[in-house]
């Protein structure tokens, strides 16, 4: 065991503040992590305030983690010391079932062991990144390419994964038109990479107030949602439209915006529940579908993608003692686009 | 110009009866089919009854429709006089947009123009096949297989191929596990192709009354679902479900019952809007979309592929003077599996 400083939220709604905690002694196949940075994710937010439903506290949030391995245990083959090292939403799964031995460990049958929120395998909590060390399983760690710098890489282990995966499931690539609803954290990640991917890619957005933002990050359009005219234009036109945004939308006013065959997919997780209407569906064999970071391996290969074509976050780093602002940032949207706690400063 | 007999209802909610209709002379491209025989399809009694919305009366209803071509004009290729032929939900369509040249003409931007309850291309009221002939452009006119009795074969023209599409859409086959919600006219087709296909095929039913039927028909296993045992049995069982009830349903439930990257396939087009709750997708990727009817290639193709196995529709045959006691049947759900009318009765 060791203690390490962390922050945390000692119960439901309540500021995060500075504490200690243990973490597991390194495991035959555990590695070490000294973690560089961290980022701040919406659904961190969710699950501090028990938007989600109950959940554990104290709670250490933090599932976009970067930083370097100190240690590793006898049976680690994957990772050395010095190795730069990621680690996403999960730390566990059951590595059993049929999604498991498919590299969908996101889809456990058993539900992932979370990188927080969670109890472990050992039985107890598991404690994220907002924190100066983490011992975690090596099939569950990824390798940061020496092209991404650590800071603007952290976003990528939920953020990104998160945008990827829909964009390769749903075949994104050259000839394709790609919509991304809200140009936030995961926005920013999802025009970027399908960008890099080949597609024809809009942005949907409330205004236009951060088209530049948008179009610099790779959007080839960037539309207002709150004119009329972008419906009427758009009718019919998009392969694949990305959800970010977990307000509610008028659904069949998107779905008219797809081609045949075309999927809406949502990404966002919503603390209340949305409702369409199926009839909007007919027509044309559109789809509605949701979809939930990636496995182990696709988030390798989303983190050698982004090195190949230098696609990163756009952060904001803070300090540790500047997150419960942060996070009040976060839910006023007003970030571009992630904020990342710089670790030391725990 | 050609006057012939047909069953009309002449307005909204009333009773069909005997009238005569005028069909157009035969053009360039067109071939005259005597019809044999014409299913009743659920769609009839919501269009003749008002229920999708303003409908264009006096109305004749019908596109499940068999016969033999007995006139082509000089300009058609494809049939000649003595051909079987069938015709189904379309007459016609725009011919030039991307669906229509990729083979997807029911998805036609334009819409299709509908065999019934439409206008076609000279401005005239389209009129069904519950009628003693119709006049119908080759392009849009199938071939009905020797293999095949033109009685039993009628319903294909929608019901088959509302069935067959999507089960070929989403590659149902060897080693694929179907469901298929309800056992009526839809669902005896979709039972029977997707058997045909190779797929294991469990129909879910409100009760077991028609259990023994849905086995004869192909079905491996037949489940009740008023019994809560059938959903915590078949748990993340279906690759695809094919839902043929246009009743609501409580989707979460059955969404449950799919597999990872599973799609519920909606058939049916209820008159009133059905609402579901998007959380219940997330977690494994899962969708729901919506499928009508097939293109003309593929409407050709389910019935060579109906013919090779065998695969036809149940059928009640009656007279035509029995089609408002029918329709009163069919929305009581009191058919095994589809009526067809003898228009030799008419």
């Amino acid at each position: 065991m060791t203690t390490v400083a962390a922050y945390a939220a000692p119960a439901a709604r309540a500021p995060l503040e500075r504490t200690t905690i243990e973490r597991r002694a390194v495991g035959e196949n555990d590695v070490l992590i000294d973690i560089a940075y961290v980022g701040i994710c919406h659904s961190d937010i969710h699950q501090a305030r028990e938007g989600w439903g109950k959940a554990i506290f104290p709670m250490v949030p933090g599932h976009e983690i970067t930083g370097v391995v100190t240690e590793v245990g006898p049976g680690v083959t994957k990772f050395e010391v010095g190795d730069r090292a990621g680690v996403g939403c999960m730390a566990d799964s059951c590595r059993e079932c049929e999604n498991c031995r498919a590299g969908l460990e996101q889809y456990c049958a058993d539900g992932p062991i979370w990188t927080y929120n969670a109890t472990g395998k050992d039985g107890q909590p598991t404690y994220g990144g907002y924190s100066q060390k983490i011992v975690v399983d090596e099939n569950y760690v990824v390798r940061v390419p020496d092209a991404l710098s650590l800071d603007t890489a952290a976003p990528l282990l939920c953020a990104g994964i998160t945008t990827y995966s829909p964009l390769r499931h749903w075949n994104v690539g050259p000839g394709k038109k790609v919509a991304v609803i809200g140009l936030g954290g995961l926005g920013h990640m999802g025009v970027q990479i399908a960008h890099a991917l080949g597609a024809d890619v809009t942005v949907l957005s409330q205004s236009l107030r951060k088209k530049d933002d948008g179009l610099r990050l790779g959007a080839d359009h960037y539309r207002a949602t709150s004119d009329p005219a972008t419906f009427e234009e758009l009718a019919g036109t998009f392969d694949l439209i990305l959800n970010t945004v977990s307000a509610p939308l008028d659904f069949a006013a998107y779905f008219s915006l797809l081609r045949t065959d075309g999927a809406l997919v949502n990404l966002g997780l919503p603390e209340e529940p949305v409702q369409i209407t199926l009839q909007s569906l007919s027509g044309n064999r559109r789809s509605v579908s949701s979809s939930g970071i990636g496995g182990i391996a696709e988030t390798q290969e989303m983190l050698d993608f982004c090195a190949e074509h230098q696609v990163a976050a756009e952060i904001e780093l803070i300090r540790a003692d500047q997150v419960n602002e942060a996070y009040e940032r976060v839910l006023a949207s007003d970030v571009r686009y992630r904020f990342v706690i710089d670790t030391a400063t725990i």
